[in-house]
């Protein structure tokens, strides 16, 4: 499949790219994204299981669950080494970021703490799933962003039965393909169609930098008017200092 | 793939199966899977929308779609008669019902009245969709038993983006594999592994003869007790009753 | 417990209550209950599944489910004829309605057909539950008004267990206490609180048929204006009305 | 207010306009809203009261309600002949359809049978409303498209205060401008604004003429490719086909 | 419009009212609001976003959100200074709450970050939506207690049209009127009707003296009995123990 | 009643079965669990709300609400010292949990901080509630690990009625036996059946010191395949590690 090997190939992100979304908000990203049409690329309901460390950037590496069967997800299939779950935790490269589609259940986890550490150790950017995580202790301490809807004790198995790797999927009702650039900050997690990439980082950072000095007029005691939007003569004055630094 | 390539051969079920498929009710069947442990065969929430053709039984056909993503899914898509939508359809064959994952969400359709009849002029037996159909008029008419969350106008493309086919999928949170056996009537619909079709269909067979003899002593007034379930008595009359058929 | 002997005595209601509460609308005794400070007093989102008999008056009789636990609620339990839902089913007596509390969960049924083909021989005069029903196909047959939140196949074991009977209950977020008044029609279900029935009763009668009078006024052209509510003139054009009758 | 009186004066739609949208379907219409970027126009979840009556096109009307609040709203504001909801009823006009913001609750009702026959006199298009309407089996009878999310006996004042009219409201989460057309069918009720309708009416008509036909080919076994969408021999087919009509 | 002006003119709360109001919780408000029989004045689902500083006491300023319109709501209106948002945002006044109806829905921000900076600067004195805000780390940072539904990084325009301001609205199915007292703490929000304020006020401050006195009794290990309620000995004790202050 | 009685007695767990579940983790109790058949053992959406003390063991205490009459629930209920809910408080033991079915309503509350510093005075090891408590400042201050729906300011009669005690519950739509063993920590809450305490208490004690060698082998980066699950030689190195413990 020519998305899975563009992906596994990593051509990525340029390194121009990379920096700038990692520092952008994904407020400023969301709207440059509606500025080019696309208004649902917001994961809703997902929050950071560590707030220390929730920024995240990185190429999409997607998981499919579907719901579990009795007879088929019990607890001896984790014998398997190639059990998809486990495979597609091992298959995930540096730099990429593990996206669930959990169908936004979270009765029962969609992944352990023992795995995302095994993330953590194969360098991958973080991990987003719209079900829930459990031993959300482990998460919070470890060094690795991850967005989920929630913890819940509960074996993925209970709930959940892990089908397959690398195909677009939903998840929190955004459509995910395989090397989407995927984002996440304090207000939660984005998904950059990997095409806009390198353009919407470059406008986001433009923008995000004009927001700041706009910002800083407003705790000044501006009024939006001529404020926020700029007009020509607050554009000037931004121009004037931003040429000075 | 395996799955698919048995789908397709279709040895399927025996015709004794089918038979007994077609006039057991679900709530026999489930006993019987749940007798087997099975708990969550159930695709809850889905309506009949021709109740006067409600009865169905087939063999699964799956699709899978996510979500829409506004410069992926315009209008122009449906020129390409191989868009995977189209190509699904023209894949169903006799006998065959086509189940689609629509995660739920019904604010657009996941089908239209004019797919429908091709369906049912390729022979399939039905349609199954956790989300909506549009015109709904036209289902009503058509003499293809069809179940369904709802009803929408909307076209797919405004929500959904039809991605694969013949993959498992989740439908109304049961998992449907390709190949399972569908049945629906008043109560909704039901997925029967199918690997379990066989046994089920001749057990629960039997059940319901049972149970249509205990219905006839209820309604003569007999009491619960020593009837439902039934007594060694009860049982040895039921015997007599069906050996003078 | 004195609530449930009193219910057991079934002094129950005048016959001149019961004869207003069999026609009078349940929009209509609402306005009355409103009246006298209640605002909760309908089991929103339960509907009838015999529409041709969805007019129901009786007292209710309780029963409470909680959810199942796979090792207690295994098929063999039913072999006892005294399961607490059997029990409860062969307690209720001539003019009431089964109150089943299934905390509003649908996936699985809280009753079936054949024993409420018993409750009918009882000479119950109803079934309401905040659950399913299975055999949805036999209670539009049955000659019992039944309202539920809808159908499902699966038996109740899967999702319920019956616990106990005839204590105060939950059903669709109302309060339901054994004896209460449970009123059915084409709106759904509500419930009247015992010691208000007679008085309720009797104004609702009167209401309903100040309204008649208003609504043909309506049908032949009258403005709000004067009508409804009715003014002066328009009270005194009514007791003439019915002065004739 | 522009808006209002543009409405008031009610230069409407043209004829030719209201004929087409009184036969095409609202998925027709959805289809020709999006070619127009518009993805959100159906009212999800509304369902037709009197079947027989579903069809419905006429300008909104708008009314809005807030949550009730208890020292408000008493049975005794009903006595005040200029209350908000009598004193919509009586403004809306020929051919108009009320329009009622309830927020999507529906544990009470947010109009009842009365006022709904005073519509039908004051030659009311039609109701749709994301609550409830209550005294349902009146609705059933009237002689009046009604679309609601559901049925409750409980008087509007449990839960709604009618606030104003003819401002811009949300209904189904879907926005509704005063003059706006609202198109409902079997399908359900969908919000055309105003200012394309004579141009989406003019494009659906077409649009479904050859949907049309191309169902007729599909009905007479024609597989999707080169019928569905028609290529330029299936156009041309029916392009002769028509020119014989 | 009367309220409107009422509320313009601002005669406001006493400082007396406003003093207690700033230190008793939301609680012991209820309850004295409960005891005026109104039951719903809590606006269920809002956290604070800045925990540090999530005490808040002001009058209400009410602004509505409908549903967006692809083609009205595009990003270029931002560039009008009299766009509503921005209108209503510079007409809040020193000690007002910006309350927003954003139905319930969080897909969108209904505010961002540099906007509630210009209210800080204006002397607000909160913020409520039952919507998301954006840039939560900014608010996190910003000495204005606000609540809201949740976070979320896309612009208001993907999902609300700001239509208007001060007029009586819905915020988390409670409806607020311009000029009703907001109050805030770790419980979240509640609306206390302008003109109970004064009244509810001094009663709190007194119960909560009460409820304080108890509070220590029961840490003290004192049973429920003869404490929680006080009776008259405990009261005796209560008012021994004040008249020592 | 014998349950009852039976918890009265007390006779609880063993010293070592309590020690091991004072430091085992919710998610290595479920998969015990699970391994023993049962799938639903976990109250989903409870959230603690005094993080430094979510760790908790204790026997199930049950109370049980149904909704509120506004007749029957008025605030001078609370003068009554053996009213249902200051009963159960007053009931409940050393070391018990209160658990309380609220059916997953949080508009109002079902306990606030008097009554629970009560029972931490009574020698309550927690309280677990599947609607809201009242005052959660104060909870968060409290010793007393407490697990939640959210936080509501309202008093628990606007919307529950404390019916009773002791009996079994739903909570969360988990079955809650009196005498069952709640556990709760950063995952949530766990209920475990009162006769599989002792023997699930064993076993996750073992399961978790040999997943926490597993963690560190991971952590050492171990891959997945001969570490998770651990391989003869894997099993052996744990042995081999531990004994020299």
């Amino acid at each position: 499949m020519t998305i899975e090997t563009a992906t596994a190939t990593g051509t990525g992100l340029s390194d121009q790219a990379r920096a700038a979304l990692s520092v952008v908000s994904t407020a400023t990203l969301t709207t440059q994204l509606m500025d080019r049409g696309l208004r649902n690329t917001y994961l809703e309901g997902l929050g950071a299981l560590n707030p220390n460390r929730r920024r995240m950037v990185g190429e999409a590496f997607t998981m499919r669950c579907i719901p579990a069967r009795e007879d088929l997800d019990v607890l001896s299939v984790f014998q398997d080494y190639d059990h998809p779950q486990r495979k597609a935790v091992e298959s995930v490269g540096p730099g990429a970021v593990l996206v669930i589609d959990a169908r936004g259940q979270k009765r029962a986890a969609s992944l352990g703490h023992i795995l995302a550490t095994r993330l953590l150790r194969r360098g991958a950017a973080g991990i987003v799933t719209d079900g829930a995580v459990r031993d959300a202790a482990g998460f919070e301490a470890l060094a690795l962003p991850t967005f989920a809807a929630g913890a819940s004790p509960t074996t993925n198995l209970a709930q959940h039965h892990v089908v397959d790797m690398q195909l677009p999927i939903s998840c929190a009702e955004v459509a995910v393909y395989p090397g989407d650039i995927m984002v996440g900050d304090r207000d939660g997690v984005i998904c950059i169609p990997r095409h806009l990439a390198e353009e919407v980082a470059r406008d986001a950072a433009e923008q995000e930098d004009l927001e700041e000095f706009i910002l800083e007029q407003v705790e000044s005691g501006a009024p939006l008017r001529g404020t926020y939007p700029p007009d020509a003569q607050m554009r000037q004055a931004y121009r004037k200092a931003r040429s000075k630094r």
